[in-house]
């Protein structure tokens, strides 16, 4: 590689699908000097190494992250705090910590506090995604034209938000930076409520009479397939989404219920103008989507 | 067209996503001798001319229907009994009357009670569709490969069942027989449900605070864009869906916020394993679906 690398030693702890592909896109266009890759099973890193995702390997995040000036979470939240506990004592001073994950209030919650004074905590999410999980599924291309949203603390260090800016730019993300409890706020309607929501409706088709089942699958173009591709998302990712992003997800699935039993009421006793007036309102947050170029 | 037509005169009545997309057919394969298309409104039946879509045109469903042997009712289910009674005296001895709701229980309450005796109506839904709307949005691909569900009821003339069936077979479709009750039971979860909550997400997104609005339509691409393709769909259409399967979409809505309270109970008290268990459930719905090649 001729170009110059962003880091001299990064930890990549996770291999997932967002782990995965970032650890493809630092090999492909050479952004470490030295890649340690860390994942918790054997056999999630046997799998690593086959397909070349780091330079060396470890189970234990400790001595991933020994002398390296970038460390990447790309966990479940649900390990955050055991792992900065367990990677702070062997931090160097003026290395960034930087995680990819779902709910940011929570991230320096369970973050932050362990790391030693003099390296940053950089929180990050970028927003990319597909419904399949592992090492396997993760492909350099996952990212581009993406947004990564950062959400620093007021006071964290500027050149290091900035190195991981650059990260996710290379990447071919397009940086926002945004107060956490914003992101939260923001996600709990755009990512986590549709999310919930479609965990549900496959779940009470799952608990269908035998009869009606079957045919659900056979008749799942006319809507519901799009839900079992979303409820098809990682379990224990989403489990540690909704336990740390808990008082926004509240807050936007009470509205969500407040307007279905509302539509419920309307078809109930027949009130077409209820139902009219918000199949037509509607549109027009489609609209919003497309010339935003996000459809 | 050397291909002997199957129809000597096809009234198509409405030209929306469905019918438009029928009316291309016919046309491309030469399945009728004749078509006259009628529209409720001057403007779309001068779209419908313009783009050719039938040899002779009015807005008049009598007249359309004056001596067809086939009749094709595409418009919203609304106006079906309105359209029943003003074509019956009109309607030859032997015509067929079909549909294309998604709702056939209500069709068979609105349309049958109607019609004269040695007229035949064979109930159809052919399973297909877009979130776009009128003439211009109709293709002819759009039946390809997809189910049709035909809901005669008991006793209904077997020939004219045959020759719907072939209709929708020349359109590219798989002919199902399914009793109308069960049929709008099966769509209620697969299609009704799935639009309603669609159409409620995205109302809830509608009514947020401005600071948010503008960022959810940003950042849709994390699960909440699929919702609002989904609540683009016809309006009208779809209230009239509601208002005539009404029992079916109540049972399943009930069974849905049960279980969605249930989520929300378990995230309020931190209970992951509930979270973890229907999400890890749910994902077999997701291979029944790619096995059954509708993903």
């Amino acid at each position: 590689m001729s170009k110059k690398p962003l880091f001299q030693r990064i930890a990549l702890i996770g291999f997932g699908l967002i782990g995965s592909s970032l650890a493809r896109v630092v090999r492909r266009d050479g952004l470490a000097g030295h890649v340690c890759g860390c994942a918790r099973t054997d056999k999630t890193l046997a799998k690593a190494r086959e397909l070349g995702l780091a330079d060396s390997f470890t189970t234990d995040p400790a001595k991933a992250a020994e002398g390296a000036d970038l460390v990447v979470l790309s966990t479940p939240h649900g390990v955050y705090r055991a792992i900065a506990e367990a990677i702070a004592p062997h931090l160097k001073p003026g290395a960034i910590v930087t995680d990819v994950g779902s709910v940011k209030r929570a991230a320096i919650r369970d973050v932050a506090p362990h790391l030693p004074a003099g390296v940053h905590f950089v929180p990050a999410h970028p927003i990319a995604g597909t419904e399949h999980s592992g090492p396997e599924a993760g492909f350099e291309q996952l990212f581009a034209d993406r947004w990564c949203i950062l959400t620093p603390p007021p006071g964290t260090d500027e050149g290091a938000i900035e190195r991981v800016a650059e990260l996710w730019r290379r990447a071919g993300m397009t940086i926002e930076m945004m107060d956490a409890g914003h992101h939260d706020a923001v996600m709990a309607i755009t990512s986590h409520l549709p999310h919930l929501i479609a965990y549900t409706i496959v779940g009470t088709a799952t608990d269908l009479e035998e009869h009606l089942k079957s045919e659900v699958i056979k008749f799942s173009a006319a809507g519901f397939r799009d839900f079992t591709r979303i409820a098809a998302s990682d379990p224990v990712m989403w489990r540690d989404v909704f336990l740390n992003n808990r008082e926004a997800v509240l807050e936007m699935l009470g509205r969500f219920s407040e307007d279905l039993t509302r539509l419920q009421r309307a078809i109930r006793w027949g009130e077409g103008d209820v139902l009219l007036d918000l199949f037509t309102r509607t549109r027009a947050i489609r609209r919003g989507v497309i010339d935003a170029k996000q459809a």
